[in-house]
C-alpha cells in the first residue's frame, strides 16, 4: 500500500526483470519518479520500440530489427569463418571479449529432443544452405560445454566436414601446468 | 556491438535503473527479448503511464495520480494521528513495517537552507493549514536521524505545539541491556 494504485501496478509490472523482487522494484519506481522521469520516459518507449521492432536476422538468426543484420551486412566481416553460437547472450560476450572478425550462426538453442529441439528448430536447414553457399572455410562450434551442447557441437562438426568446411571447437577450462 | 542498433540502445535506456550497470542492462534486454516479450511490453505501458500521470496528493504530497491519495481518502484512517516523514519511500516502509492507521504528510526532503530547501519547499504552509483544521492531535515526527532530519524535527515540533497538538518521535537505535 502506498496511496497510489498506479504506483503499485508498475513496482508489480518492474518485477519482470531479473534478478529483480519486491524491494528493487519499488527501489526503481521510487527511483524513476523522483529524480528520473525524462530517462524513465524514454526506456519505456524504447523497450516497447524494441519488443515491438526486434525479431531475428534471416541469415544468423541473432537479434534484429532489420531483415538481415549489422553483423551480416557487414562487408567487412570475415565470410571464410563462421562461428555458432547457442543464442544471442553468447555472441554479445564473443564480440565484447574477442576480436573476433568473422560472422555467426545462432542456433536459439540447443540439440535436445526431449524438449521438442530438433536440427529445424535450430534452424539448421538455414545453416546447411549457407554451408552450401562454399564461402564458409571455417565453422567454430561455441556451443557450451553441457552434455546437450556437446551433443550439438558432434551434430554440427558432421554437418560442416559434409559441406567441405573445416569444423574447429572454442577451447575451455584452465590449461594445465 | 549486438547487431541490432535498437537492441544497443534498450541496453542503454535500461541503465537509468537504480543499480543497473551495463552488465545487469545486456542481461535485462536478452531476457525481455528471449523469454517475456509479453510482460515487458505491459511494463514499458505502466511505466509510461506512472511517469505522465503520478503527481503527488494536494492533502499530503504523497505519490497519487489522483489529486488526494488513497490513503488520505481512507475514511477508515485515524484523522487525530499525522506521521511526517521525508520522503514517500519512508511512508512506504513505515506501511509495510508497522500496522500504523492513522494519516501522513510528505516533505519531499529535509530542511537544508544550503541546498534552497527551507519551509515553502517542504510545503509546510500546508501542513500549518491541515494542523489549524485542528483534527490532529498527534503528529509523529518520522524525519531522519541526521542533522537536517533533526533540525526539521525540531521546527515541526515547533509547528506542532502552536497549533496544539502533541509532537512525538520515533524511537531510534537499539535498547539498551
Amino acid at each position: 500500500m502506498t496511496g497510489s494504485p498506479l504506483l503499485a501496478e508498475l513496482i508489480e509490472a518492474l518485477r519482470c526483470l531479473p534478478g529483480v523482487g519486491a524491494k528493487s522494484a519499488q527501489r526503481m519506481a521510487f527511483h524513476l519518479l523522483e529524480r528520473e522521469r525524462e530517462r524513465g520516459l524514454k526506456l519505456a518507449g524504447t523497450l516497447e520500440q524494441a519488443l515491438q521492432r526486434i525479431g531475428h536476422c534471416q541469415r544468423c538468426r541473432n537479434f534484429s530489427e532489420e531483415p538481415v543484420c549489422a553483423i551480416c551486412a557487414n562487408a567487412g566481416r570475415d565470410r571464410q569463418v563462421l562461428c555458432v553460437v547457442e543464442s544471442p547472450t553468447e555472441l554479445a560476450a564473443i564480440e565484447q571479449a574477442t576480436g573476433y572478425r568473422g560472422q555467426y550462426f545462432v542456433l536459439l538453442g540447443r540439440l535436445s529432443p526431449l524438449d521438442g529441439l530438433g536440427p529445424e528448430e535450430l534452424g539448421l536447414d538455414l545453416l546447411s544452405q549457407r554451408l552450401a553457399e562454399g564461402e564458409v572455410e571455417e565453422m567454430i562450434i561455441a556451443t557450451n560445454p553441457t552434455v546437450a551442447g556437446e551433443a550439438t557441437a558432434h551434430y554440427l562438426a558432421q554437418l560442416a566436414r559434409a559441406a567441405g568446411a573445416r569444423p574447429t571447437r572454442l577451447a575451455h577450462g584452465v590449461p594445465p601446468g
